[in-house]
């Protein structure tokens, strides 16, 4: 029996050198429509969406980040937003967005894509919301970078599971 | 051209109401193993997990939220922590639980199972710790409840993409 959503879980890498092949609008709007899919407390649906393929505003957010090559070098960034006015709890709607953003990346991989998730941009955020003209009741969460990736293995460690297991508690059987 | 992927995020859903059929524990692992696998900030993999089904320990759990009666009936629960100790960003440490728990749930449904990320209990996380024996060290962040569906049609809805997307910042072509 195939898992096709499993071995995409796993075979995911974070893509962050591209080639120059543009990304079709509706690949990016589909992406975004797999992240709006995610699981949200009461369903609020907190996340909000500015699709970059400009040049120029791409150039101005890689001045903002230590990984702007990775930006000024993607055909596409989708920046991902928190809704300050639907937000209810924080600690949920900050992980209902990482939800959506696994979705994002998922989905930019079963799409022929690869993509990469910015975090670090998030140090200038106020900077970010001003070049793309977005208003501070947007929170930036993230910039999904999004582009054709350049053919290389991409390899990726993680602990072991024993060691992330704390423990189990079972049913005797 | 088939998108299983992309097909399993439109067509997951939350599921809260269980058969009696138990759970195997193999697939309890893989579901981790499948979270195991999100992306985190540097790579940290702030991630930990303590996997029940005996129902002494449920029936405890269960009396700490108003949705009981779901946790009372699964066979199986998964209680996610993130480990105080690898924190690096609180938000982007609950980014990438949220990253983690979005896949847990994509496996479930995959291995032919169901799930819901239940969030309410947070409000008695100190309760939970002490039930399953957890030092404060590992911060609650969510349990996933897990079992086998009861078969009937479950909806769900979601904002149009268009009210989604704030902006499109697109290049001239």
């Amino acid at each position: 029996m195939t898992k096709p959503v499993l071995k995409a879980i796993y075979k995911r890498r974070s893509v962050r050198e591209f080639n120059n092949e543009s990304v079709k609008i509706e690949d990016l709007r589909e992406i975004v429509k797999a992240g709006s899919w995610a699981p949200s407390g009461l369903n609020n649906q907190p996340w909000r969406f500015v699709l970059i393929t400009d040049t120029e505003t791409k150039s101005q957010l890689a001045d903002q980040t230590r990984y702007g090559h990775v930006i000024r070098g993607a055909p596409a960034l989708i920046a991902v937003f928190l809704a300050i006015e639907d937000i209810y709890n924080e600690v949920k709607d900050h992980q209902a967005t990482g939800a959506c953003i696994q979705n994002m990346l998922l989905a930019a991989e079963e799409l022929g894509l690869g993509a990469v998730w910015l975090g670090e941009i998030l140090n200038r955020k106020d900077q970010v919301n001003r070049i793309i003209e977005v208003g501070d009741d947007y929170d930036l969460m993230a910039i999904v970078a999004v582009g054709h990736p350049v053919d290389r293995s991409r390899g990726s460690k993680r602990k072991e599971l024993n060691s992330l297991i704390i423990k189990e508690i079972l049913e005797d059987s």
